[in-house]
């Protein structure tokens, strides 16, 4: 199993990631051969497999320490994750995502959407088989609801140049922040962790996602094509207005207006006139203000937790991907 | 709450599918007000809701006849349809569904897919919250998953002429009798009905989900668009070939397939052609043949349930179900 090289460092926590790929796949059984090669290709597309990651370093928190359940609500996770990941494509249309052909693309967005619907089921088979309690399975099948009715919000909003810093919140609180949340709340619950720390880890779950989303949304305004693996300004053609637009539009609305109002027909001259105007009103420069505050809040509540060789993991991994330039 | 007219021979059961509304209602939770409403019509778009019919009759069968754990089991497995049936429209690019406008027509395809996502986690919530154990759920879902790898399946196939007679059972038995068979265990499992009954309602459900789905694509080439609310001969202009087309093409393949090479791009004359080869070949007869003959093993399993007032009630609705003509 093919694990992303950020956690070369981490040899114990890459056999673990290693073990849960491998859970997933052992889930993933199509009668047709060639669909069951293509889902299991997406499993192993290289994702960096961080709400697995995170989930299995807090389900050190507590002192039951049952690497089997551990595992497999890691591999939930991921597999939630994969599922919305491949209905993200069909609706962005996105044509690559880590450089390799997303599923829609290669096949039809047909095959897409039976695949990603049936990733979701592969997540409740797997839960169900390993989680601890219904309750638990409640929580999991909630926060996922609130996961889909923040996507359903963003849908809403497109277009909307009066989309104000608020509404960007709500939208990344509702979608990124709440699986990062989720993922680091369940790791916690599974080790048997005291109410307190697990609920530290949600609040630095949560955190570590609004900062992980801003960070992700600032990089579509500064790299190009091939350091990014997404298409550049992809977002702001489809009207989806991220943080640094947002920020740079609250300094002059008036001179973005004309643009904005193009819709899907922005050209790349006008891409170029938005990034100059993004550029002038510090829009990037204030979403990494905002970026850093959500990373101290996080370690603020890493702090928190009992103190263990987990918690220097945790440390190192955070700086290390909100400080990320890929 | 609007429940189909199809029950109003019989008040309790009519309640109780009211009710099995007002559950699913009850969960549909999303912030903003315009989506949840639109969710929320879906809900009472006056499907016939059968599964959750079937579902609660079965619920007779053993001696606990706990109503809310069965009337939450029926809200999940019509939750669960109606988030393939949302799937399926945009897949099948349909208009309209039931005479009124399906979601992906209305909003467009984004929201029709963030809808389904949404709804499958409704699903799960409900059962998660009600089940009576994980076993149960693991069941359900891997019971999901099958329908939904057979939705695949199907994908594959399309426009293969030479599908025969056992790829069009098997995709049925995987998609609608998967689901037909799920609610009438469901219900059983939930009764505490005994291994060998609660095997009979499996039994029961699957062979009535088999000659339902036959005698619904039989509909396809009998009636108009007024009768069926279903574009006519809708399937075959994208390549999915059901059972009066394969039999009669199995009587004289050449004939069939200078019309079928033409795909998507069939007119409607090649379709008035098509039809009266089918007449010809006795494609709709011979189908009519086999919906009898699991219509027939349907009931023989339902023979084998113990008696009750509930069991009147199956023959009937059985009956009534798959000698239609609506």
């Amino acid at each position: 199993m093919r694990v992303h090289q950020m956690w070369n460092g981490y040899p114990d926590l890459k056999e673990d990631l290693s073990v849960v790929l491998k859970l997933i796949e052992s889930h993933i059984r199509v009668h047709n051969k060639t669909v069951e090669t293509t889902i299991k290709e997406l499993v192993h597309s290289g994702g960096k497999l961080l709400r697995p990651a995170y989930s299995l370093l807090c389900a050190q928190i507590g002192p039951d320490n049952d690497k089997d359940k551990a595992i497999a609500v890691a591999a939930a996770l991921e597999t939630l994750h994969m599922a919305t990941l491949i209905h993200d494509d069909v609706i962005d249309e996105a044509d690559t995502r880590h450089g390799i052909s997303t599923i829609h693309s290669k096949y039809d967005n047909k095959f897409a959407i039976y695949s990603g619907d049936y990733l979701f089921c592969v997540c409740f088979t797997i839960l169900s088989k390993h989680a601890t309690s219904l309750a638990h399975l409640e929580f999991n099948s909630r926060s996922m609801e609130k996961i889909l009715s923040g996507e359903l919000e963003q849908l809403d909003s497109r277009y909307r140049s009066a989309v104000t810093v608020k509404d960007y919140l709500s939208r990344v609180s509702g979608k990124t922040a709440q699986l990062f949340a989720v993922s680091c709340y369940s790791g916690a619950i599974e080790s048997q962790a005291s109410r307190r720390h697990t609920m530290n880890a949600w609040n630095m779950g949560h955190h570590i996602g609004m900062a992980f989303q801003i960070m992700d949304d600032i990089l579509d305004y500064q790299g190009d094509c091939n350091t990014l693996g997404k298409p550049v300004m992809a977002d702001i053609k489809q009207g989806i207005y991220t943080l640094p637009l947002i920020y740079a539009m609250q300094a002059n609305p008036g001179a973005f207006q004309p643009l904005l109002d193009k819709k899907s027909s922005l050209t790349d001259e006008d891409m170029v006139s938005l990034t100059e105007l993004i550029k002038k009103y510090e829009g990037v420069e204030k979403a990494l203000l905002l970026a850093q505050r959500y990373t101290d809040k996080a370690i603020k509540q890493l702090n928190k937790l009992p103190d263990g060789p987990y918690k220097e993991k945790l440390y190192q991994i955070t700086a290390a991907l909100l400080n990320r330039t890929v």
